[in-house]
């Protein structure tokens, strides 16, 4: 990232650090305290709206109130002494089942600082709505960033959308995303090369968008390669389930501290939403979480769906006992799930991978011969 | 990777360049021509030995021949005053088909710089007896490389094969591989820092393996990348399949200059084996290909098995015609397939990603604010 790059960003959100650390809208678990904590360390923290956005003024209230008492350097007054303030968090929808008629005024309202939109019903239009009245009718600096996990959508958001910031998933992600899809390797570079190959339009007055990598990104390292990638910075989720301000039951908490060699013992699969009774994801999207009996039983065809549905409830009732590897649970974690073995604040996660990346970046690599 | 642990391998392969840039052993495809090309320019070139070994030899002695030819600056000659040389390039075997018993004598008798091992029938232990004969009964100083595609069996290799270099294999990586994997964003720390973690036992007096990254990477950003995630090198496959040197039909080459976006357009199964009547792979393993009818009918259930496999084998009566998303010739590729837009000598390949992998890491990353 350039240093004119970070600026125009900075002016944006002028908490931030560089590079950008984003804490991902977790179903659930992203709850104003998560939000709060990250953008607190110079990070941006998303809070879930998800497709209901049931619970979602409560947590900006929250929001409220905890950004009211911590401290967010000069922004927070600067902003005080014309408008309302602007809320130093985001917050993230599922676009499939999200009601911009709900979303609006509570936007308008409470001003987060951005919004994060994923996973449209049928397609990229479907976000139109929702960027023309953020823009037309959300009286403040608002942004608005877009999750994508494919190049076609990629290139189609940038130009239909003109989003400030997009946010590349790749397969090793957590939780929801395209069943079949390369990792940020792959992927990143691909689109950049794209983004950079295309001459804007006439209707495009604003720069390339920012571009923020997701998945499989868990500490200083994973940073690191996605800033040598071509990226302005990281959006993680699953490394932010081992934090205490995570909205998230110990027994999740636990697995996630416990797993190793995510790649074998994660699956990608729809079977983690059936059980729960979620039909709502366009069918190109699925969900990786580790593997538990209510994958196993199906893929080996001993339960029907029903059945699975019937012991998944039954397993609830065995409180933190019913995750783990013979558990019911669903627990969606990322393939990095085995580079995670402590629960760290939020706020001590954002700091730390920041610094270990600039350290990795900035420590000099001399070839023995070229 | 440090100059000490770079002066190690150099010593070993003293024509290499830093980082390590390796051929990977493609079936059919990665020949004498390919592997050859890729150590003349610093890098090491594997010829595909593959599960029989069938043409292995006229391999060699075209290698042999063509290593006469190239210039190998003072490595050549320096080993020829004594012993018989040593081929600059190494073999590759797919050990789950691969004869010890016709391995053995070729490796003897054509002595190639490094044998490279992957995918046992059941398990790390059925290549013990290949590592044992190779250390015991082949008077010279060949490298062993081991292949993997996840945590646990690097470690069981590590501490049972000790091998000299480790390919750790992510999911982006066309043809096999495990069908559930990681990418190198998350394996490769996990692996290393693993690796870091465990004391030698006491047969162990080697030290640690070197570790080459493969899956993914088809330009300069992804080797950077996985040299920031602590890798010393990397394997290609995909790239080099655009390279006048490997054997490969037109067809077959033009599919991969015009797929893009190969999260989408690739994908894992094993209806590309199958299709071709290879059954001998063990079932952990699939392969990435793109997407043809030869998967479309199958997953949409229009054609058995047995009539997919009698649809290819007309298809092949069209030669370059029979690639394509309408074809169904097997077009193995990696998900970095849509960064590959040109042909390119097999040795310029090899010395460009490594400067442009250089440039990146040299350049020094300021920022803003932290």
């Amino acid at each position: 990232m350039t240093i004119a790059h970070f600026s125009r960003l900075e002016k944006d959100y002028p908490w931030i650090a560089c590079p950008l650390v984003a804490s991902a809208p977790m179903l659930n678990i992203a709850t104003a305290k998560l939000a709060v904590a990250v953008s607190s360390a110079g990070g941006i923290g998303f809070i879930a709206g998800g497709y209901d956005l049931s619970g979602l003024e409560q947590q900006l209230i929250e929001a409220q109130d905890l950004v009211n008492e911590a401290n967010f350097h000069d922004y927070h007054l600067q902003q005080s002494q014309g408008d309302a303030p602007i809320l130093p968090v985001g917050v993230g929808f599922l676009n499939w089942g999200a009601s911009l008629e709900i979303a609006l005024p509570l936007i308008q309202k409470y001003r987060p600082c951005a919004i994060w939109l994923f996973a449209p019903k049928t397609g990229v239009d479907d976000l139109l709505p929702w960027t023309r009245a953020i823009r037309s009718e959300v009286p403040y600096n608002v942004k608005i960033w877009v999750q994508l996990c494919c190049l076609e959508d990629a290139i189609e958001s940038t130009e239909k959308l003109q989003p400030d910031v997009l946010v590349i998933q790749g397969c090793d992600a957590g939780g929801h995303g395209f069943a079949r899809s390369a990792s940020i390797v792959t992927l990143l570079p691909e689109v950049l090369d794209q983004l950079k190959s295309r001459k804007p339009g006439p209707t495009q007055n604003i720069g390339k968008p920012f571009v923020v990598a997701a998945g499989g990104i868990s500490d200083g390292r994973g940073l690191a390669a996605t800033i040598i990638l071509g990226a302005d910075g990281c959006a993680m989720g699953t490394r932010f389930l081992a934090s205490p301000e995570a909205q998230i039951a110990k027994g999740y908490q636990n697995e996630i501290l416990r797993a190793s060699d995510g790649g074998v013992s994660t699956v990608r699969s729809t079977v983690y939403d059936k059980v729960r009774g979620i039909y709502g994801w366009p069918t190109k999207y699925d969900g990786r979480g580790l593997i538990n009996r209510s994958y196993e039983d199906i893929v080996n065809q001993e339960v029907t769906e029903e059945e699975n549905r019937r012991l998944y409830e039954e397993e609830k009732l065995k409180g933190d006992n019913g995750w783990g590897p013979q558990g019911r649970m669903t627990t969606y974690a990322g393939t990095g799930v085995g580079l995670i073995r402590a629960v760290m604040p939020a706020a001590h996660i954002v700091t730390k991978i920041r610094q270990d990346a600039m350290g990795i970046l900035q420590k000099s690599f001399v070839p023995a011969k070229l």
